[in-house]
């Protein structure tokens, strides 16, 4: 049986599908000006914005939840000004669609070539933060498809606020308001419900906590890209420079710990861990970071907790940190394949060869050399603005940005031909 | 309750990843030399092969399989020819592994690429044709995956006789034979069990008839990609060479009606149909082609059988043709919009702005323009082999060949750059 929410959830996809082949025709010029004037809107209706959030706040606080959770859920001046400023980043960057990614003359002299196309509709499922919400809005918008966003149902009224004021410009501009949908039930039924309209809707992102990501990969019907957590790793090699590898752990670890991308595990080659890792940990703990080592790693420096097999599958998103000694390159690549999450991993090497094998042989989205954790961003790739990371192997791996919300279709321009 | 066939799909998918990892890294020269001993093995023990397809035509013809059935079942001399050449033309392609497909300094002096990896375990899923068993395992295990072929019952000792070939040659070279693995069990149990490794598997691609590919979708919890159908359309505008347009519609119904890029519908501009379509009916009929006309059609031509709605949604895959005349452009896409597949349609024009709103607004893997549908191939595309086709959107679309059964990983190559 049909219930309310699945027909309301049909009904919101169907629309969202009918508005993203409206703006899949959309000129470049027209989504600009939008983020443009999106971007102009938040701003001047900044007190509406913080009105709504100061209600999400109170009642949030009424249910008595964390600081940390309330530190997510706020926005301020601040906030607003940076939604307003990644729309209009959004609006300058080169617009996918109709890019020509190959075109080549084929001996039958028929030309073909691939063209990005915008995906259709995009289902964003997300927790408090409401600044995924203009973002993800943004992006999608550039990008040439429709977004049903799912945020949590702690920021209802912020979400609201924020996608009222968006769907209003869209008006404004001729294109169906179902472009941007926000859906306002709360709870599990109507996640459940979006997620069976693989008709509709082309891709989900979740964005959160890995429970709501597992959860989402679960029920849906729709292909997911999502990345569950970073376990990200650091190897100082036996040939390096210990003062680059120690800017580098220090900045992966300790710079913004609560990110995907921050070091949670140190391996350290056996020949340079008695002279590198005292004075490392000694600064680390300066700041703040609580160390849990091996046993090898125990004896070099006194009054370490012990890690546990539970410590090397652990994301803390925290100032801890596990260190592990290991005898060799193999041991290091073995241990990030058997305990990392696929996300980033760095090795600190001058040696070319351990470098390559490094590259070729760690399977993450990202495996850098000499070169922080942290700067696996779609930023600071490039991209502009990132709509999540993907620990997938299907249609986007690591930072998604732009590229990553189309697809492609094979033109084929001819003077006749035939299949003989 | 795991059942002892869940048990051994978990273990066969198990063996394959770890089989996948040996692949992964390696070489192209060892991949290549792999190849051509393949199909120096298949033509070598010819005879072995065709006495087990000799046992799979018996039993299939003792089951009162039809004529077309056995046809597609047969393995003849030919046909163990074309494998063989088939595996020598993969062997000559590019390895897509280890390409970098992007890199470019960033501002801090990193340098950013993307870097081409194997996807790991691949499921093919597929009906009677044996010589796919031959070609999948050679695309598959060029792109450095395993494969793991699960073909129809009615080909099981022939597979199992290709399969046993391939896995004698992959044993010399040192890599586990599971790297090409052959599901023996028949029936739907195995395919259900081997559809919920998504801890193991990362693709499935479904190949056959659509009732297949839906039961596929259907159960699968690894991403499928996929093809229901193949309903393509050639839309004769109003200002265009009528020769032209003659030759593209008889090419694209005519010259082989059961593959999935033939015609099924012809849509001609109502300027053009009274000059164009009665010789062209004229000839179709000539070469026993039945036409199915809208109204319009049937006024023009007599005799001819009307189209249904029904038709419009049919995939035929032989001498039969819907035939229906538009008033214009806008109503040709929007019947390609409404009754298309999403898989291959051409406009045969002259007008230039036609061309361009075609290619822009049939939202299909392959928009032509002046070039047959049966143009949509791998092999003319200028991949060197198919895999299968696309009608998806994330992942890949259209035809896919080596690079599609690839991903990429980030990587970063710095002298220790960190985040501020």
């Amino acid at each position: 049986m049909t219930t309310a929410i699945q027909k309301e959830m049909k009904h919101l996809a169907k629309e969202a599908q009918k508005a993203s082949k409206v703006l899949a025709v959309t000129s470049t010029e027209v989504k600009n000006r939008l983020l443009r004037r999106m971007a102009e809107a938040l701003k001047k209706n900044r007190r509406a914005l913080l009105r709504a959030n100061r209600k999400d706040l109170a009642l949030a606080s009424r249910k008595g939840s964390s600081k940390a959770f309330l530190d997510r859920l706020l926005l301020d001046e601040k906030g607003i000004q940076g939604m307003a400023e990644s729309l209009l980043t959004i609006a300058r960057l080169n617009d996918p669609v109709g890019e020509v990614i190959q075109m080549s003359r084929r001996p039958s002299g028929l030309m073909i070539g691939k063209i990005r196309v915008p995906l259709g509709v995009i289902a964003i499922i997300y927790e408090s933060r409401p600044n995924v919400t203009s973002d993800s809005a943004g992006l999608c918008l550039k990008a040439g498809n429709a977004v049903i966003l799912k945020g949590g149902s702690e920021a209802s009224a912020s979400n609201q606020a924020i996608t009222h004021l968006l769907q209003q410009l869209l008006k404004k501009e001729g294109i169906p308001p179902a472009a941007i949908s926000l859906v306002r039930h709360a709870g599990h039924d109507a996640v459940r419900a979006l997620l069976r309209e693989d008709q509709f809707i082309s891709l989900v992102i979740p964005r959160g906590g890995e429970s709501l990501i597992r959860e989402v990969a679960r029920l849906s019907k729709i292909p997911v890209i999502k990345h569950y957590k970073g376990i990200c790793h650091v190897y100082v090699d036996s040939e390096c420079d210990l003062n680059m590898a120690e800017s580098i752990a220090m900045n992966a670890k300790v710079q913004r710990p609560a990110t995907c991308n921050a070091m949670e595990t140190l391996l350290v080659h056996e020949e340079v861990a008695p002279r590198f890792l005292p004075p490392l940990i000694h600064r680390l703990r300066d700041v703040g970071v609580e160390i849990r080592g091996c046993d090898r790693t125990r004896k070099l420096v006194k009054g370490l907790k012990r890690a546990t097999e539970k410590d090397w599958r652990s994301e803390y998103l925290d100032l801890i940190l596990s260190v592990r000694i290991v005898k060799d390159l193999s041991e290091a690549i073995a241990h990030i394949t058997e305990y990392g999450s696929m996300h980033t991993d760095t090795i600190v090497t001058e040696n070319h060869d351990h470098a390559m094998r490094f590259l070729r042989e760690v399977d993450s989205a990202c495996v850098f050399v000499n070169a922080s954790t942290r700067m696996s961003d779609g930023g600071v790739f490039g991209m502009g603005a990132e709509i999540g990371i993907s620990t997938e192997k299907l249609h986007a791996r690591g930072p998604m940005g732009l590229t990553e919300l189309t697809s492609y279709k094979f033109i084929g321009l001819g003077n006749g031909q035939i299949r003989t």
